[in-house]
């Protein structure tokens, strides 16, 4: 059954028999087209009794039409794409409509209300649980990702060297992907040294890496349509007792989550498993984020892995665990892994080692 | 006076007292904090007589502490934000409030709609306005961002061989502006061989750079906060007849369109400039999209530069130049420069020649 159909039955279920997907993702995990219309319009209409369509700019009709078994009408950048929709739609007078809230913004939203004139439901949760549980195959091309970032990390752990910037040693991790076919990073590639580390979201710039401190590798890639994700924290020079202490903390709460996940406990419990342990050592402030998010096709999705979130762990979701502290002025630690969640525990993507790594200062 | 002021009192001559910024963007031209907080919540709240509030990730918070000189709250990802931002607005019972229909998802405008009992207006034709003309101070920094992308371009020059593939050299370019800095392109790099530059969105692999054929570059870089965008198209060994003239054609149309520019004509007539040439000649349809886009901030920004928009052009407005002829299974040629509009023309932000260049195949 295509995953088309697969939609199309959950809907029919609340009596729903029409849909609007306009999230690049959610059009690719469905059809295997992928491309972005950026502020341009692109939408897949789906309907129970219908063939779908595909609504997008003229000038990616060719590629997608190579694609696609089913019909494509593309719009001029001068037309109105809703009056163009109106007119090729095969209806338009459904009671209900299910459309992206997550994705779809006010101005298009609009737009599409003066398309249909029904009631619109939020589509967004039904794809989540589609895209939730990830099939033998889906977990195959998540393993290649993550292969990659180990790859990458180990590039930039080759380059490690007081003479050298953060953004250099990015421009080498890139640099070597790009050379094996990575068209795309996960996300902005983060090496953050010292106490730029020391910040969740620091931001890579013209730092020369510091001696005797702690060096942060944040980074993933995409690759067959899927995503990786890891961090690794390593020790340039001889970094001080505290410093190394609050690296072992960090991986004490990795461990921890990652040796309780199994099926039927919850997304909190896993939070809560890390998050006791930086907590019981005093430092439950420093780890101001959650613990980890899911990935697949995108590099955050469905399970969010935080306090509150009561979601059942099930077999086949895939999510990061990635505990941090980050003292201010002082030392930040990440180390994070994605896996997938099997019958009895947790797989990781990634396999650079944990124990603090030493490089030379 | 402060940007903020400046919104607050536009807003006030419609009579709105609160606005709620949701675009990174956005919130970095209003206050020069930029941060994305991806799937997380950033709000900027502003109003007409209260003191702005920025609402953002607990673990963003330090940073933005550092960069404002007005309130910061945080929320963790376990809380409601909807909750949070209620609990610490100074007002929510306005009549009107404006928000960014072009950038708000669904779900957060319905988040917002719990906080706020007013009525939601379209705060985007304010900030697309505020935005649109360019100050000295902009230009400048868009003139250092265009010099970075010649220097990008050159890069891929100096790599073209037929030895090496479209990844290649992507990965070459890449590499050098990280080298010298830049900490992200301003989209993906494209470089397109052959067949492949015949499709306006074509995706750059592992193809082999094919001789004798046209070679297309599209690249820009992000610095200082501000984007540039360029596109050349070069030939390698030597082109059929044909294909060097549609590159001539090409060029003819888009020098014709940069040299109509001025104060006073509009957009819709810009693009004719440029649309009439390869039209005249009978390749009319194969110029599937607008002449052009606004930029600035965003890579893509207002205006549009195309059929049926009748804005006029104004001294200050900065935006793209980029007509392409993509005949599928023949030739593909795009040429693009970005400019600022001046008192009497139009001046360009990149440098690199324009006549047809030939590299060894």
């Amino acid at each position: 059954m295509s995953k088309i159909t697969h939609l199309t039955q959950k809907l029919e279920k609340d009596n729903i028999f029409a849909a609007v997907l306009s999230d690049p993702v959610s059009i690719n995990y469905l059809t295997g087209y992928l491309s972005d219309p950026h502020e341009r319009h692109m939408y897949l209409f789906v309907f129970a009794d219908k063939s779908p369509l595909l609504f997008l700019p003229a000038l990616d009709v060719a590629r997608a039409e190579a694609t696609l078994d089913f019909p494509v009408v593309g719009y001029q950048d001068s037309e109105n794409p809703w009056e163009k929709i109106k007119a090729v739609l095969p209806a338009t007078d459904w009671p209900q409509v299910a459309v992206e809230f997550d994705n779809l913004n006010v101005t298009k939203f609009k737009g599409l209300q003066t398309v249909f004139s029904g009631e619109f439901v939020n589509l967004t949760p039904t794809l989540q649980q589609m895209r939730l549980i990830k099939s033998a195959d889906e977990i195959e091309k998540m393993l290649v990702a993550g292969d990659f970032a180990d790859k990458a990390v180990q590039v930039g752990f080759d380059n490690i060297s007081l003479d050298v910037t953060e953004t250099d040693i990015i421009a080498q991790i890139e640099f070597e992907m790009k050379k094996q076919g990575i068209n795309k990073m996960s996300f902005e590639t983060m090496v953050l040294t010292g106490n730029n580390a020391a910040n969740p979201h620091g931001i890579p710039g013209t730092n020369k890496i510091e001696n005797n401190s702690l060096l942060l590798f944040d980074l993933g890639v995409e690759t067959l349509g899927y995503t990786s994700d890891m961090t690794r924290t390593v020790a340039v020079g001889k970094p001080d007792q505290f410093k190394q202490d609050i690296y072992n903390l960090c991986l004490e709460a990795q461990l921890t989550a990652l040796d309780f996940i199994k099926p039927g406990v919850t997304a909190a419990e896993v939070d809560a498993a890390a998050r006791n342990v930086i907590e019981k050592a005093g430092y439950g402030e420093y780890f101001n984020h959650r613990l980890g998010h899911g990935l697949g096709m995108d590099v955050h999705e469905f399970p969010s892995i935080m306090a509150g979130n009561d979601m059942e762990i099930q077999e086949g979701m895939c999510f990061s665990v990635e505990p941090g502290i980050y003292i201010p002025g002082k030392v930040g630690v990440r180390i994070e892994d994605c896996g997938y969640v099997t019958k009895n525990g947790f797989e990781v993507f990634t396999q650079t080692p944990k124990e603090l790594l030493y490089f030379e200062g």
